[in-house]
């Protein structure tokens, strides 16, 4: 049968958390008319924003404000500030762009937890929702378990509003994924029961189809999944209420 | 040399049929004025018709219509209904919405042969065109040839317009096509022995460019081919044509 | 850090050649407008210019004109012509037609060392620039270094704007990409050898990103790459300037 109980916007629980990297004007326009209803928060990618004709940049994130989506710079442009010792400039342009989330991480650069903690704090206090990233981006220096969950729970503490776990664009050789792209499911319980009362703070990074299928099936129509592409937005939300052969069957 | 002897729409061999997972109305337009003339059937992807929007959904079949391309949903939202009992219901709010053809296909769901033949006809009697597809979706449960052959026949007698073998969005690990997207050519030849005066009935879901080319170069630039990405539709008619590497040198 | 020194167009080094295989015309205008000052050339894939209908193809040559972008047909329509003894009126229509630049090459067909210089030549004297392609498509029979370097400097000295190594649309297994598509780095070290003091006249195809990485991490942003995707044209332009973890770190 098909997936009952798909929970409506705005909603806390079965947020999509889609990666745009490079829409141009009439792209999006169509993706908001067709998948407006789908999309939680839009992510303008590491560090697109700042390669964009600043009045495109502008639109941009006026349109998706009007479908009540957030919209973000990716963690890598606040890396970038974060590393020239600028996060307050960083803050106030996103603010004055219209930005009304920002993605806090260290995935490339180590900014250590004092900065991670002040720059969350900082962010709330100025009116952002806050979305925190765990994972680190180069695949000889992982996070350990452990350190995975340390984090997310500072974080949590710290005021962020929900904790992304790290995929790439790719989903390849990154926290709970192996190299094939298959769900290391030892991780993937150990970082659920590090928040085992508060799964719906935590947005998967799931890239890849048969990862958001085993997460679906796993957790519900309204697991929280992030990374997802621009032109499959329509195809995950098919796959949310059991409309695709990957969810329909096993329910 | 390139390849001559490319029929034209109207066309009952040479057809392309396209997958689309979520255009919106803009790009949809865009395809049909650049492509228009080589696209023959418009896939809705399994069940996306059921998530868009009604009016985009609407407007998405009357679009594709008015370039005369056969509109149809995917074949998981038959059997979704079908699992349900709902295959009246299915038909007559297919054809109130204006699809002109619909797919008959038990890739997840076991319809049973009876259903299934009894939904093709019942289709054909309220003047759509019916695809049937042959295949399972579950690799673990794959048919073989012999499952295949039978169901083509059978298909063919009750009134199917072309029964599509399924290649999935994937085209590995299914049907005629090995777990690395390669031809198995003894299951394809197996299929072709099966409608040996009668190709064109059969539409070949080849999602992979190196499947199309071989397909090409095997059948001619008339060939069936479906489950046609629609950044390659483009593309793929160059392929026909022999205006591309993969199929101009072997010619 | 980021990386400094990015220049800006008309350039003639850290030039984008980008990929078209078939955009519309609002996909097209959405691609100038956000991203037009990042790219330099625009091909239209192999053979696909001859499939568009005409009054399409017109305005896609005048659009992207307008954003001071070269334009030219992939490289085998132009050998289609040449196996056809068709050069001239190849370049009298591509002329015609508004393109501004053409591709010589034989990635497929041998046209002979004589053709290929007596078009080039021919072509320059239209008034075109010309970009050559190195490389052979069939990965049974690739050319050696040896002969690689040879044609490079042929082509320089016949007048070529521009000599690209062929990298196809997959970036596997061809000229300096092993099948994985990783670089094999005496390949390419041997490669440029061969233009020591010119290394702009190389535009290196590069369509997977760790490959635009390892380029950009190799020979600084403004490396000539080729083959880029339409829609990771803002992406590599971020990559070009460290602003995605890829290039970040390593700076």
């Amino acid at each position: 049968c098909p997936i009952e109980g798909r929970v409506l916007k705005p909603r806390h629980k079965g947020v999509t958390m889609v990666l745009d990297k490079g829409l141009g004007i009439r792209a999006l326009k169509d993706l908001l008319e067709i998948a407006g209803d789908y999309i939680d928060f839009l992510k303008f990618s590491f560090g697109t924003s700042f390669v964009y004709p600043h009045d495109i940049l502008i639109e941009k994130i006026k349109l998706a404000r009007l479908y009540g989506i957030e919209v973000f710079p990716g963690g890598t442009l606040f890396e970038v500030a974060a590393s020239q010792g600028k996060v307050n400039e960083f803050l106030f342009r996103a603010k004055q762009l219209g930005f009304t989330t920002v993605e806090i991480s260290n995935g490339t650069f180590d900014i250590g937890e004092k900065l991670r903690q002040e720059s969350i704090i900082k962010a709330s206090s100025l009116g952002f929702k806050v979305l925190t990233e765990v994972g680190k981006k180069d695949r000889n220096n992982p996070l350990t378990l452990e350190e995975m969950k340390t984090q997310i729970k500072e974080d949590i503490e710290n005021g962020a509003t929900k904790v992304i776990i790290e995929g790439r664009e790719s989903g390849k050789g990154i926290s709970i994924y192996r190299d094939d792209g298959s769900i290391d499911m030892k991780m993937l319980e150990g970082i659920v029961s590090s928040v085992p009362h508060n799964l719906d703070v935590i947005i998967w990074e799931a890239p890849l189809k048969k990862q958001q299928a085993v997460l679906i099936n796993q957790f519900g129509p309204n697991v929280n999944l992030g990374n997802i592409r621009v032109d499959e937005v329509i195809a995950l939300e098919a796959l949310r209420r059991g409309l695709r052969g990957d969810t329909f069957k096993s329910t």
